[in-house]
């Protein structure tokens, strides 16, 4: 099971072991350390470590203001203002550190965001396990013919049952092969006695983008939102859209000022362009208005009605 | 072949068209723009813009010293002082625009570098074509004893046809399945009539590593030359060093005083601990020292001594 | 003269040399290219440099997209989608080079965005110019009541004067101070021979927050426009303002579809919070809202009722 | 006292309450929380959070490595290995908040450090302390003819009393023109009822530059070592170093063994250059080797024979 999860010995004897610190705890993470949150079906999430929490947000912005901060006294109204109007700096002043584990095509969007801090598993180094991703039936979808990079509808039992297996049958063919490329079995056993392995950085090349990569990931709270806001959107890829939703989960649990403030001036928050707000304002006044009388295109003009119902 | 080299239609015109500049302009940049330099079996670098030349950092350098530069006078010089003492702002004043491609276990190795821009090209949205990377029968190697990240000796050449024979079958299988899950051909024409594909961002996770990718990649030239150290160092994979390689051509005909200065203070030069600067010292003084009589681990002791001849 | 503006002998040759390229070039920044644009009483932006255009935002975009592009034939609408729709890295393919010079305490502001290449002039190694600044009677107004960091209406024209003659007066003595502790003027000659001057380094600290100071600056035109948007925004201080207003000038030259769309999509865009958007609708559905129905803060519910006039 | 060392009431509880944590938790950090380290006349560094410790380093190199660790198998060797072969992520995973007060000139030199997180006391929105810069006469020296941004030798008490006595009624008169141009005392309390005073932003303008500033500073361990080595250098002025030199102390207290590799493989370590490394060997081979014979400068073959001694 540690192997599964990636505990170390370090980390177990920490779930065990309490310090005592003059540092800003919360209850809420203490209770989430270590602990692997399950992603897909061999994908986690667990919190290794954490620097601040709200007040740590609303101390730093107290810096900045010096003495010119009686009126604004309650925090979290601070917070809420602080986000509200993009003030974003105090947000990178809490700092989060993550245990991920998440197929190759996930963790390739994943390391486009350049703010994070990584240490990844190297297959140059060491042997792969032998764990791939297969989408649960729910989720094998057609291509959307609207959203080139959407899904749409789902297939029969049977087709997705022969989708399902084809993916299958193609990982553990490419995991046998790798083994016999290494010359070697997950556990490092040689195969064949008197025989050389081809390098690993070589026989890595042999695997599917669905097999499992891991690594420790340490980013702001206010880089943190940013991902997430990018990831939990709905027209992001459902594996990495999982991976966002339990990270607002913890974010909930870490801060939870911020975490509401950012539900509502930005996750369920929307984006008024010129012409669009000009709409607004003759329809409120009750004019009449259509797309040919702005300079909105037709699918911008859709997008507003859609967002306005 | 366009498609091949990626070439768009306004790139081709732009071979043929020739306009007017006060910009700094290099001829030897000129001459290699938008042509690719072909790397590996399918991959290649295109130099597509540069900003700035070996002028720019000496221009930038002296606004900092304003009035004060008289002594420091020669261009050449200059380049080599900031390079020599570490002084890396005024490199950040030169900007390389690039088209790579390269397998995707090397993109993975190549964007951990956050300091650069990146557009890559998207198989949530597009086919990926059907070009995957074989290593030449030289570069098959045996996984090295001595080193868990490196390469020994070759295999025979009954073993290596096996091991080329085993990862090609392995990466056109994998092909013919991602085409059979999407019903779609390279060129996006439907395979059958009536049915539907599994969407591509889901279809693509079947492809193994060695397929190929591509991307725009900008980065100014400070952080260039610290990409080229860490991947043409002889301990990097040689399917990045490669491309490595190839970057240290056009740094020589794009800014040449900086990449001889880079040559010297760099790629070819070494960092002595304090430790064995004091064995440096001692042995200059005809003084006997071993590793004992040192600080110094036997491995440390071992790389002072291969150092040193 | 050219010590002024700060123009360098290979530039004054380079305004009258032209070469052939093969890059994007944009006539609009060629007329621009290395010609002071004034700003305040002694502070100026100069285009030292750019790379790229909107079509290179355009080809950078059409990379992730690949052969699916053909739907979003046109560029200005591919643009524009990008922008509305927050699709920001084909905007950091394009790089601009200033030379600016401003004041210290409007430098400290701009120098705070961390996603710029920058060499400041450097006041340990050269002397300062005489230079500072003093803002024009109708910039000079009170300390606003409202918001601590505003200004509020002007002072008569006696207090104008007292006020302008004071912060002259403070800089001069400063200037003259800073001379007698180097023993040196500004040309660098001695003063009373046989006397040894300050270090630089630290006879600089006498002088006032006024003084100019000036470097060179890189950016992408991603965080340009971000920039922008923060240093041209009405809250922003006066001094800084003039500034990205000025950087908004060169934009529409530059990247003419980039900028109408930043206009657009950002600079006269809003957001509505989860809350906001509520109440509009129910606005529209002819509903009665009030503050106290709803979860905003009283000050939330000033800020949408002025949005919507 | 609290208002000079910048204690904040929330900080002054966490003096007096611990919190239990399974956090990793150093015994020698805590002692230092919140404790302001006196620097220069007015400055201080307090720590006022810290993430990970040597431990972190190791657990987050191990991810990359795997299984294939079992070698390296004692902590303060891999450490040393990851320094010393410039493995600089596995230093990225711990995290350090500091609360700093410096000169403005001093905070100018710190802020062009690009990777850090910081928030800064605003003087658009704040009043300003009267609180000034004043070297101790010891450091109070004479411009360098060696080095334009060095000090040489002190002057002589009657010069250095002048000197000090010309920059203390400087910024006495600037503060005091400062409250006059605000109409407002350092408390906030207006001087001359019934007048106006200038707006802030404006108002600071007349400040020198020895006055202080002070912000939050948030930087990984990696980006910490980075900042030391260039200002604890001997080459940095003296009112940085200090500054440099005192987080020394905390990186020995926070992970000692990073610390002493550190000093070893960085601090106390020079590079040759590839003509150096050139000219060692010969030495060492009991070769005569001279400038001449060599690709060398004049400045730097001394600059070689002065590491050598």
């Amino acid at each position: 099971m540690t192997t599964k999860t990636g505990l170390t010995p370090s980390e177990i004897s920490a779930e065990f072991s309490l310090e005592q610190t003059r540092r800003a705890t919360v209850t809420g993470m203490e209770n989430m350390l270590y602990q692997p949150i399950k992603i897909l079906d061999h994908g986690f999430i667990r919190v290794i470590d954490y620097m601040g929490d709200d007040n740590a947000v609303v101390q730093a912005a107290r810096v900045s203001y010096g003495k010119g901060t009686k009126k604004i006294s309650e925090d979290r109204g601070l917070i809420r203002y602080l986000l509200r109007h993009k003030h974003t700096t105090p947000f990178e002043m809490c700092e989060l550190k993550l245990h991920v584990k998440m197929p190759f095509f996930v963790a390739r969007q994943w390391l486009r965001h350049r703010t994070a801090s990584v240490n990844e598993y190297s297959a140059r180094y060491s042997i792969l396990a032998r764990e791939f991703y297969i989408p649960e039936p729910k989720h094998i979808a057609k291509q959307s013919t609207l959203n080139r990079q959407g899904r749409a509808s789902s297939f029969s039992p049977e087709e997705t049952k022969s989708i399902t297996d084809l993916l299958r049958s193609d990982a553990e063919q490419a995991y046998a092969h790798y083994q016999e490329l290494l010359n070697e079995n997950e556990t490092g056993e040689v195969l064949n006695e008197g025989q050389d392995g081809l390098s690993r950085e070589l026989a890595r090349m042999n695997l599917t983008l669905n097999y499992y990569t891991e690594f420790y990931w340490k980013i702001d709270l206010h880089n943190l939102m940013h991902f997430i806001r990018l990831r939990a959107d709905p027209h992001a890829q459902y594996e990495i859209r999982v991976y966002a939703e339990a990270m607002l989960d913890i974010l909930k649990h870490w801060v939870p000022h911020t975490y509401q403030a950012f539900m509502d001036y930005h996750m369920e928050a929307c984006t008024l362009s010129k012409q669009a707000l000009s709409v607004v304002k003759s329809k409120l006044r009750g004019e009449n208005v259509t797309q040919e009388s702005t300079d909105m295109s037709p699918r911008e003009w859709r997008e507003l009605e859609s967002l306005l119902e």
